[in-house]
């Protein structure tokens, strides 16, 4: 069971952090667009960044920062531009910013990491950005989470933070998370940033290795539509400010802590699938008896990822037969005589063969769900700004809504995993194809 | 240069071939749905079958048949059940349906291969196929192409055939083709079928290499959202009644008749990704500078499978961005300052970055090919029956329309490929979503 609880105060809940969000007149609306974390000590710094091979100049300026020392004092992270496709220009534009803000807080650039999300083969507003990063300095505070939430997002239509804490030894322990994503609602802007922040005290291999296994079971568990983006980074902060042992070594503590730092990634890369575009539920897929982990993630990945069962999901469709052919796809054996599948509560398949079920209750179960999940509004392309942001005054905070549960039994062996999404609604295409550059 | 001319005649177009499609009752809305294609004399047998993990019995006894020899005289396919995930008694239904073809026919029961497609779970109505199989027999004809490609689609459009001639020696040799297939317009009825015929003489397993390839170079290139079916199965079949000498080796002559049965299928796979369900377009990506084929294939597949590109080119926008994007996330290595995209006669970048064009010209492109793209109608949830078929009374056959043509250069070697899709609209979710089991 969980060993830890719930409190509030995001990524400014551990020790040791401020966090700040402010208008730097970088995005067109006008909204927040400059966020800044900072920790008062040299924190250890970990990150997982996108795969692809298209990426933006933050992403190779924070790999290559990180390969030379796995430490940082300051996270810089701007909305509205991507400074992706943006050739050499791009990179001396994050060295600038880096150079300006390291001045400003009187440490060493190299101590400074570097996000960007916006509209792709667009360059920071360098003029914003110089007269920002001053302001942005200024506005720190240890109650400024919620501000820098508010000032990663493009067309989210929430803010995405969390805060946990546990007890090692005699002292708490806290982890806190912010991020920003809803799938590829507005053209390029694809982005997916976790900024994750712990007052324990980790060695910097260790940090990184609990940080890319939790990543694994969280950022990329889940699917909005396959597409991955050009400026995903996630960066976990451990500064040791809750004067707890160090923890060098996987071991009760360290199962612990990464057990809580893999729970903040969840609800963090849950909240972002439910945000997907269009979305009326989250749908999370619990597969077992796989061979191992790695192989029952990637069925739960390639169910929950299928255009088939997510517009099912939809339509309220217990449909046995997506999901079963989903599973045969995933690139995974197994023997098609065990495949057992439910929707909920109801079995629908046993044996590899379809049963008689309640399918009036199973789509009942479905509807309920989709009853129950509720965000500010479906966004559409309509009560979007021209600008990037869609229309609003205010930013509620997300609420993550019980997921539509799929489980799959493949009867193969003892590995489970998990994954998340959301269902495929008309918004989703019209957000896509009217929505145009 | 194409070295072949396209002839009348689908699959009894080469020598040696009849061919049928009759009403067995095994459709509820008793549309013709028993299909037979039976050569003169045994011909040497091909397949290419699913991959996927479930499958339908046909497939499991296909290829166990194929393994065993590669020898066939008939192919018998129904459409309105898929026999899959029907377990021991759908392969029993396979094997006794061969049984009483093969009575019929007076040949060996190994001699035929069979395919089904329609909803999985089902199992064949045997009644029909019992009183069928007598009546598609008699019903056989040297004419019968169409007869047979109106027999074997469920949620199709339109039929897709198509006949090839080229001279080999002093004489000619023809490849027929008949394929059914729309994406997964209806819940559970996925199923790609493509049967192809050809009178000359090939070693069996040359046969299957080209094959093999031909598949990879069309059906196992085109994407409508992704999802593999249960009963994917490509069957072609060689006689030798053109009374060419037997190819066989690799030579002219082999890449002769590999290019035009490459072709065969290209034209059938292209047919079926045109017909994909609410698409409005023809999507032809065209990936040069790769390290090698199958390299460039990758990246084709993945920008014409992305749900982002598909709703953009739906949306008439020319997004270089959500391209590039897909480019970067195929999992094939190359370094962003090289990539070139064009869309149509539009570069729309070069080295890694966006270029200025004429954005208006090239929304203009893609609105003209889908306006000079016709279907009978997009596919609607209402104006599809009950029971599996759409409403009509004639199908007309597939015209394979000029397609929206996305070029991307990655500048990494001389490897090239092609994928095709569609684009992906309102219509796509609407059929899924509210056509419910």
């Amino acid at each position: 069971m969980a060993d830890w609880r719930e409190i509030t105060g995001g990524i400014t809940a551990p020790r040791g952090y401020k966090a700040a969000g402010i208008k730097a007149g970088l995005k067109p609306s006008g909204l927040p667009d400059l966020a800044l974390i900072v920790s008062d000590v040299d924190a250890i710094a970990a990150g997982v960044f996108t795969t692809s091979y298209v990426k933006a100049a933050c992403v190779d300026y924070c790999k290559e920062r990180l390969q030379l020392k796995q430490s940082c004092r300051a996270i810089l992270c701007n909305a509205g531009q991507a400074n992706a496709a943006t050739g050499e220009q791009g990179m001396a534009d994050a060295l600038e910013s880096a150079e300006l803000l390291a001045k400003e807080l009187n440490i060493s650039p190299e101590l400074i990491l570097i996000a960007s999300t916006g509209v792709i083969g667009q360059r920071i507003k360098m003029d914003g950005m110089r007269s920002g990063i001053p302001k942005v300095v200024k506005a720190l505070t240890e109650t400024g989470s919620e501000a820098a939430a508010g000032a990663i997002i493009t067309t989210d239509l929430v803010t995405k933070a969390i805060a946990l804490e546990t007890n090692i030894g005699d002292r708490t322990v806290r982890i806190g998370g912010i991020a920003k994503g809803s799938g590829m609602i507005h053209p390029n802007m694809a982005t997916m940033l976790g900024f994750v922040t712990c007052d324990a005290a980790v060695s910097p291999h260790l940090w990184q290795q609990m940080l890319s296994r939790a990543a694994d079971r969280s950022f990329n568990s889940i699917t909005v539509d396959g597409d991955t983006s050009t400026n995903d980074s996630l960066i976990a902060l451990a500064n040791g400010e809750s004067r707890t042992p160090a923890i060098t070594e996987m071991g009760a503590e360290a199962e612990k802590l990464e057990a809580m730092l893999t729970a903040v990634c969840q609800h963090l890369a849950k909240s972002i699938a439910r945000d997907g575009e269009g979305a009326t539920c989250l749908i999370e897929v619990q597969v077992t008896g796989a061979v191992d982990e790695h192989a029952a993630r990637q069925v739960a990945k390639t169910i929950v990822g299928s255009s088939l069962v997510k517009s099912a999901i939809f339509g309220h469709d217990p449909n046995w037969g997506r999901i079963a052919a989903a599973a045969g796809r995933a690139g995974v054996g197994f023997e098609q005589e065990n495949l057992r599948i439910q929707l909920g509560d109801f079995l629908l398949m046993e044996n590899g063969q379809p049963l008689q079920f309640d399918r009036a209750g199973a789509s009942g179960y479905l509807k309920q769900i989709a009853a129950n999940s509720s965000l500010p509004g479906n966004l559409t392309a309509s009560n979007m700004s021209n600008d990037l942001d869609i229309d609003r005054n205010t930013v509620p905070q997300q609420r993550v809504d019980n997921p539509v549960i799929i489980r799959v039994n493949l009867g193969n062996g003892h590995g489970s995993g998990q994954a998340w999404g959301c269902d495929l609604s008309y918004d989703y295409v019209k957000i896509n194809a009217e929505y145009t550059t």
